[in-house]
């Protein structure tokens, strides 16, 4: 499995198994909070982790926005009725409020992004192995 | 100079020199763009490089706040009356409306942070080489 190293040692935290979102993923991921909302902001900022394979489900941000910075790894980012996007460090996602999409790790890669995150999320359908076996293959 | 490499191979992007800002900076600094407020969020996100030395002055964020997430290099954050504070890649700054402040590269290293910047601006004083000078040796 590629990347395992530098997701794990990422300076913005591996951080702690992402227990309170289990159920909207597939696959383990990690979770280390950098920004909390506390009056100043109305976002969070996290560093999320995700093992080869992981991924959360389809889900839609209402009332807000989440924008990934990817921070190590290799993974995807799926928008509903567009193909797939393969995202490297460095690569920025914006998605407004309303898309129903997904992310996570390929299968043969950790995966690792900020999220910067406002408003709920309306959490839906697993991404299924067969929908996930489609994607391309990277190695 | 320590850091050169990491910081020009940053995957935030090392981006171009920052002519609209130089006036505000000792030394050189270089800006990558990365989300601009389009109707979507009120904040931008950009990553900023530092040479060694290079320092922004004395500066005040109205009508906002800036979030500092030190991408890659050594540096420093001050806020008026305060120590400064040594910075390093992981490392998370939060900056209220109304805070004095400046930050920048350390003497011996090149330095980079993303910066999510809502408001205006106030420009002040330069940091003298005086008070540079002052802060401790890294080396």
């Amino acid at each position: 499995m590629q990347n395992e190293t530098v997701v794990k040692t990422n300076p913005f935290g591996f951080g702690d198994p992402n227990v309170a979102y289990a159920q909207y993923f597939q696959g383990q991921s990690f979770l280390n909070g950098l920004v909390t909302p506390a009056g100043l902001v109305d976002f969070s900022i996290s560093n999320v982790s995700f093992e080869p394979g992981c991924r959360n489900h389809w889900h839609i941000h209402h009332d807000g926005y989440q924008i990934l910075l990817v921070t190590a790894g290799e993974g995807w980012y799926q928008a509903a009725n567009h193909p797939a996007q393969l995202l490297h460090a460095g690569d920025v996602v914006v998605i407004k409020a309303g898309i129903k999409h997904w992310h996570g790790a390929t299968k043969d890669s950790w995966f690792a992004h900020l999220a910067i995150t406002k408003g709920t999320s309306e959490w839906l359908d697993p991404v299924s192995d067969a929908e996930y076996a489609q994607l391309p293959a990277r190695n």
